[in-house]
This record gives structure tokens, sequence and C-alpha cells, in this order.
């Protein structure tokens, strides 16, 4: 394998199996990393048993771009921001961000403090622009010093998925400017993407990508869990287990509809209130989360044999342990009327779902098997958002971080990025 | 103490604690028996774990009369029945019951085969009447071997409970009725009234009482608990354990709304539902269980704690038992429609509901606390008629079987009586 240091306009090459093949550092690329999903565990998890996360087919897109301008500009559409620096004056960061062979290390809260400084931010603000454009100048400047060379780059980042609803959007756009940045580097290669609409990296580069976008997830999150970046860099499904994270092998794509209640809460105060219980109540809360932790295990267990062997009956498995775990959620108190509102029109179509993630309001998803009527699917949607909620039909199980072929990327996702083709400078 | 069998007109006599006294038998007595309703553990019981069963305070009346027409009448206006035998033709059935001085004997196959011909009931018939009459003469004949006599009587059975709600309707009747039967032929004495609205049994009396209603429940649920008869013959709370029942001590009077969904259930098909599913997911199913064992006890626990030192967070805590359970039962697959209804009607006036019993419809139980706002309690039956349902407000922890002062009875249920006072031969 050769892999070069980033130098405007030259060659990245990278011997691929099986043909060896050269490939010209393209001008632009595409990549694009999943939300996330709780599939089963959420809450329970904290208190050391076995969660399931998933891919999410709503994902974030990054193009990158190389340019010879000097300068390094930052596009986030969704978010109304778009900034640009020149790549002098991010030079003037080098004190902070000096040049290290070592690995991605945890930010510091002197790094932290110069980029906020820099970019003119109050110590304790925290909204997900500022946070998003810490997190990008972090990696930049992080990568650029492990590389010893900062790049002129034109960035734009567009995602299907909203923020907040703890679906792992900053994950999604972490793992995103990860790969796009070790690229440019040439840290990590281009993949091939012969005939393929896209392509995926090597284990060994899929995990330089997710530590360096662990990293940025510490900018925004202070503490992750590294759960959702993994599900960003690897998709799929990923059982997580007192800190350990696994892929699953061959996880099947699962229908669903995700519902956003739109009803906000914090985790933090969701979180300790679940421990405030288990305190009160532990003889009746343990087995509860008991009683996850063997849900996890069922449902592990069922995507196998979705995958080697699918029958209705595991649709069926997969519907009760929806319905048992929203139960459970409740008993530890994360419920909320809207999701109640949420399962119960959706069982009034014959369709079970649960909450995702830490529950009091935020999204819920909709298990959808593979016969299921279309005009049922419609119907639930619809009367969703006549409830004020924001609903997608999509699937889990979706693949991780990928590099995709323009031309086959989703003609809404193409016209996003033809809408920025000029006017970004 | 001095007993005497029964004979037309003579005197039953009682040697009582503390004061010594002798009574005449009264020509008519009331005494009346509670309902039943699981405070927590049905369906977990069957599988071994704790449950907590309450006296209801909707009771069943039972007005006994020794008359010389050398009849007998049983009068069960609820179900429209008032039948006659002589006691002549009922001697006939002396060689199914005879002369026995051992304790009460669980009916035998031929007994119940001889009672049906007698009545003229197809072998297989179950309907509420004709159950009623069966277990009514099984108790009068058998008690009847037992002291060797056949009174002349007039009984009538009037009851607040529903039927086949599983309020223990039965056990309400099959308790007054043994009651009744044992005081007739002086098996029971007259407990002490003076001064006082009614009168309760020696825990000797109670013990026979119990064990004869258990027979007559036994003609009309095969193979009952026992829980039932014990609750309508103790009152106040019972634990029932692996087949033990067990009197709590020091029970308080909690007010409840109780809510009848009028929707009908199998209880056989519901338990047979919870082995299924216990058997399909074990790993999940029995962490459940064990967390109903656990709150049963913790609200044993409380139970206590209300009668020694009541506190606004006792009330909390046994709200909280019963969202939890109710998730539980969901969870265990006896959930419905109708009981969801019913605990969100509630909830939104800030009231904490559960099902009682089997589920699947059914019942459920609505926790008031002693400082609710009337108002709520009000708006809250409104809006559950409103559904169809029926709805008491009364309490929980009621005593077990009493004799009864006709004077203190409530006015509707003097009516009762005072209506069939004449017209009953």
């Amino acid at each position: 394998m050769v892999r070069k240091g980033w130098n405007l306009g030259s060659l990245v090459c990278r011997v691929g199996s099986p043909g060896f093949y050269l490939k010209m550092l393209a001008q632009e690329s595409i990549v694009s990393s999943p939300g996330k999903v709780i599939l089963h565990g959420e809450h329970a998890v904290v208190h050391g048993k076995v969660a399931l996360a998933v891919g999410l087919n709503l994902r974030t897109f990054l193009r990158i771009r190389c340019s010879k301008h000097g300068k390094v500009l930052l596009n986030l559409p969704n978010l109304g921001t778009c900034l640009n620096w020149e790549v002098a004056t991010l030079q003037t960061l080098k004190t902070a961000f000096p040049a290290d062979s070592d690995g991605p290390k945890s930010p510091s809260p002197e790094q932290i403090a110069a980029l906020k400084v820099f970019v003119g931010i109050a110590s304790e603000s925290a909204d997900t622009e500022n946070l998003a454009v810490l997190a990008f100048l972090y990696l930049y400047l992080s990568i650029g010093a492990k590389y010893r060379a900062l790049p002129s780059l034109e960035i734009i980042v567009w995602s299907e998925l909203p923020t907040g609803a703890g679906l792992g959007s900053s994950a999604a756009y972490n793992v995103s400017m990860a790969a796009a940045l070790l690229m440019a580097h040439g840290a990590v290669g281009f993949p091939a993407q012969e005939e393929a609409e896209s392509a995926r990296w090597t284990a060994e580069e899929l995990n330089l990508i997710n530590t360096w976008a662990f990293q940025g997830e510490k900018i925004i999150h202070g503490n992750p869990s590294g759960v959702d970046n993994a599900v960003g860099t690897w998709g799929g499904a990923l059982r997580y287990h007192a800190g350990k994270i696994t892929s699953l092998e061959r996880v099947p794509k699962l229908r669903i509809l995700l519902t956003n209640t739109k009803v906000p809460r914090s985790t933090k105060l969701l979180v300790a209130g679940v421990k405030d219980k288990v305190l009160k109540f532990p003889n009746i809360l343990n087995p509860v989360l008991s009683s996850i932790d063997a849900i996890s295990q069922e449902c592990e267990r069922v995507l196998k044999e979705v995958n080697q062997n699918p029958s209705a009956d595991c649709y069926t498995v997969l519907e009760e342990l929806f319905d048992i775990n929203q139960h459970h959620l409740n008993v530890l108190g994360v419920g909320h009327p809207s999701l109640d509102r949420l399962c119960q029109v959706t069982a009034s179509h014959g369709l079970h779902s649960k909450l995702t993630g830490a529950g009091g309001g935020g999204c819920g998803i909709t298990l959808l098997r593979p016969d299921v009527d279309p005009a049922v699917v419609e119907a639930a949607k619809q009367q969703l958002k006549a409830c004020g909620y924001e609903c997608w039909e999509t699937h889990i199980g979706a693949p991780g971080i990928s590099l995709h072929v323009f031309s086959a990327l989703r003609e809404e996702v193409q016209k996003v990025f033809q809408t920025f083709e000029k006017a970004e400078l």
C-alpha cells in the first residue's frame, strides 16, 4: 500500500485488492454517513446492559473539493451557515495544533478555548452551528498537524437528518468530515468504485476514520459513548456492551417508519431519572433492565435469522420485541404522551412501534414488514403527520461511511450540490 | 362454648368473650361478604410469584330466615331467579349426601351429577344462575348432612357485585351462604353485635366458613385457587404465594374507582397466553414476573407504612406501582385497548390505574389519594361512563364476612330486602 502526504494537485495512490489500481485524486469527492437509531437497549446500556444500534438510511452527504485559492470554505446549508478562512490565517492556530506524529488525541481544553476565541464564540455557547464549526476546525487543524499540511478546500455538508433528535446527526457529520479530510491527506485511499454506485474503505481505514470522528464528537458532546460515530463509520448494526462496540455480521436491511414527535427533551435529565428510579425500586427495576438485555440479545439472534432464513415469524418476533421494550421504557419513566400517541396511531394500522434513544419525546421507530400494504403505511404516515409529527419511510441496517459516484446519487441530493456549484466563495 | 344442633324454633347458644351472653336465634339474620380485587400479582401468581388480593367494598348481602313451612326458598333477584323446594323432596337426595361426621369434603362427581339431575340442568350447562343454584343445594345438603338436619329456610341474596367480572362475586355468594347455613345449624355462633353496626366471627369460625365456601367455589369454578373465598371470609388484604394464603395485619382502607370495561374475556385463554409467552421468551418474560413479585412485596411494605405513618409519599409509591405493573401486564399480553383507554382517561385527570384480575378487558382499579379533589373524581367517572364503562367509587381493604344490624344497613340495601318482604312464597 502506497500513501503520500497531501500536496495540492498531487497524485494520491492506493493499491487495492483484488487487482492493483492507481487512481487520480478526484477534483471532488462525495461521501456520506448514515444516521443512527437505537433498536434496543437505550437507557439499559447505561446500567451495563447490551444495546443494539443500527445505521439509519437518512444520511449526511459531504462534498470535498481541493482548490488553489488558498482558502478553506465550509458550507452548511441546513444550518444556514457558510464560512471561509484564509489558510494563512488558520496557520496562526499552529501553536495550539503543533505538528504531531502521534495518532488522534482527545481535544484539550486549551485547543477548544483557542478555537472558540478564533471563531468568536462565547465560552459556554453550544448552539448546533457553533459546535459544527468548532468540530470542523478541530478536525481540519488536528489532521493537518498530523499530516503536516493545511490544504485549501471547499466543503459542503448537507444532511437528511434532523439535528438534536438523537439520530446521530453530529456523528454522521464528524464521520463524513474525518473521512473527507483523511482522504484529502491521502491518509485513507480512494476505495474502488468501478461499476459500483458507492464504495467503502478497508477495516483499517475505517478504524482511522472512526477514531478521528470520535474526537469531533468529543468537541460537540463532551463525553460521547462512541456508538454514534461507530454506526456512522461501520453502519449495519452494532452491539454495545460495557463500553465495547462490536459490529454484527450480515445485518439485514429492515424497513421502518421513523417519526419525530418534535417534543424536545433533555437526555441528561432522562438518564438521571432512570438512575433515581432504579435506586428507589431496585428489586422492581433491575429485572426490567435484565429483560431489556434479553430483548437486545433475542433481537440479535432474530436479525441473523432474517438474513439466513427470513420468515413471517421473524418479523412477528421483532414486532413483539418492539412492543415489550416500549412498555419497559415506559416503566423506566422515559415515555411521553406524544410517544404513546405514536404507538397508538401505528397500532391502529396493525404496526408496532417503540421510542428510540433518550425518549421523553424525540423519535420513535415503526417496523414495516416486507409485505406490508403500501396503503397501510401511507395511512399511518398521514395520521402521524396530522399529529404534527415528521415522518420518514426509510430503512435501518444502512451502510456506514461510503464514497459515492455523483451520477448515482438520488436526484434530490445531486440538486443540492448543483445549487451550490458556483456561489461558494 | 355451647353449641346445639339446629331444630326449628330451638335456642342456639354461644358463650362469647369478654362477657358471657346468650342470644335467641334471631328470626332473621343478614350477613354480607366483600368482593375481591387483585391489587398486584395477577398472572404472576400462576408462575409462583406473590399476589396481593384485597377485600372490595362492593358486597353480597344475604338474609336468612328460619321458617316453619317445610320449604326451602332461594331468591336471587340479581339473576331473576326465585326457586323453592319442599324439604321432604330435598330429603330424597340423602343418598348422595349421607349423614357425615367428617369435615367438609370436595364435591364428588356423583354429587354434582345428582344435583344436576335434581335441578334439571343439562350436564355441561354453566350459566351463572344454574351454578348459583347448584352451589346453594350443595352447601345446604352437605352442611345439613354434617349437622344432621335439613332446615326450612328462606334465603335471599342480593349483590352489589357484577358477575363474571373477576370481582369474586361467586365467592362472596358462597361465603355468605356458608356463614348463613352454618349459623342456622349453630355450627358458628352469633358474634356480639351490641353497640356495633356489624360483627365478625372468631378465627376458628371464619376458618370453618371459609372451608365450606371453598367447596361451593369448587361447584362453580371446578378448581379455584381459594383466594376469592379467603378474601370474602377475611377481607382486608391477603398475600397469596405458592398456594399459601396469609392474611396481612392492619390493612388500611384505600379509596379507589373500580371500572368495568364490560369487555368479556376468557381467563383460561389469557392464562394460557401468558404461559405461551413465557415459554417463547423465557429470558425476557421471567424477569418481568420477578419484577411483579417485587411490586407485590413493595406494595405490602407500603400498605404497612400507610397504616403506621401515612404520608403523601406512600400514595405516590402506590401510584408508581400501579403504573409499572400495568405496563408489565401489557408485556404479558393481557392488556386490552379498553384498559389502555381507562388508563389514559384517568391519567388525564392525574389518576393512576391498572387492570385487575385476568385482564383482556374486564375491570381496572384507579387509586384515589385521601386528598383527591372530588371534582376530579367526578370528572373521571363521567368520562369513563361516557366510554360505556361502569364505574364505582368505593374502597379496598374492606372487612370480610360480617353479620349486620338491619337498621345499620345502607338505605338501598334495606329497601332491597323490604321489597321482598312478603312476596317470597
